[in-house]
């Protein structure tokens, strides 16, 4: 490789540090004081990034607190719900994947989650409308897995709502579940699994 | 009634209305800005108060704060719980009892619930344990009506963390219900215990 290749690759590298170190700062301060409560300066100074470099890397405060939301209702989270909802498996199988994927990205993303549940409401615009977007694409995997079960018999007639009850149980645990405590992110996803397949699948 | 016991009568009438209208203005400014959003003096300005009678009414937005979430966890739900705990009935029944009410103290209560869910941890000191004790209290009636119908035979041997998860289910809601949607507090309610009596009561 040549000298200037490895000194542009290497200025690349270190943006995209910086980029990291923001959106992490961000991540911090957003969960500890709040959107609102938060100034772009104190996310540079978090972030040790000086202004100049801070207003190269993002537009705005919404513009980043679109991209720590982005990590919530990831491409990651809902592909793999796709996925889970076209295998071949039983509905019950597929509630199983679906509940174990959701509460483990919620406790590796802890932080992301409080912000999104605290002040995802102050996203406008297209921001706003993405994020909507995405998390209407993920609500609706789980109403295509419940229908789909609906029509082969294996889930037994009961209100769409219950999907909203459903997200609910897992969603709330942002508030309560640490990485380290008696039960494993997948324990619960089992005790909420055994709930949810008895309420739901024909002769459970 | 003298002259004298009617003039303290109507002050303090009229003192309590303005208490009220600042609780009111604070529950729409904390629900629209969020606690670090607002001022204050902002406050102030939506209840229509000068800033001596503001002060003479709080001592602090923290203490506004403490109010407007006191309404969620209010002595009225905590003591309709106590009764439906202690009330003869089954446990299925009490089930649908303790729900029917959580849901219908959300959605009539909405946007103290959003600040709740968005902000209750702003809280610091004796605010802070003194809601959190209403909300382990609250949380102490489920798991007894649970370990009640478990020592009777009437609840399977399921971890007492799913209690966290049916909080959640019904919590989740001041996300997205309202009074004027396709299924009313009662409705959603019914659903969710189908789910949860189904899930939990042996024989059902």
């Amino acid at each position: 490789m040549s000298r200037a290749g490895s000194a542009v690759r290497s200025s690349e590298e270190s943006g995209s540090r910086a980029k990291e170190r923001i959106v992490a700062a961000a991540v911090e301060l957003f969960s500890e004081r709040g959107y609102h409560g938060t100034g772009v300066a104190e996310i540079g100074a978090r972030a040790k990034v000086g202004r100049g470099a801070l207003y190269h890397h993002i537009n705005s405060k919404e513009e980043l607190l679109f991209r720590v939301l982005s990590a919530c209702v990831d491409e990651k989270l809902v592909t793999a719900a796709e996925r889970t909802r076209r295998s071949p498996g039983t509905t019950e199988e597929k509630i199983g994947e679906l509940s174990r994927a959701l509460m483990t990205d919620i406790v590796s993303h802890r932080a992301e989650w409080t912000i999104y549940f605290h002040d995802a409401d102050r996203l406008t615009g297209d921001y706003r409308k993405e994020i909507q977007r995405r998390r209407d694409h993920y609500e609706d995997i789980w109403l295509d897995v419940l229908a789909e079960g609906k029509a082969t018999g294996e889930v037994r007639d009961i209100d769409p709502v219950i999907v909203k009850g459903i997200l609910g149980m897992h969603n709330y645990s942002y508030m309560w579940m640490s990485s380290d405590g008696r039960l494993s992110a997948e324990q619960v996803s089992d005790v909420y699994c055994e709930l949810i397949v008895r309420g739901l699948i024909e002769g459970r």
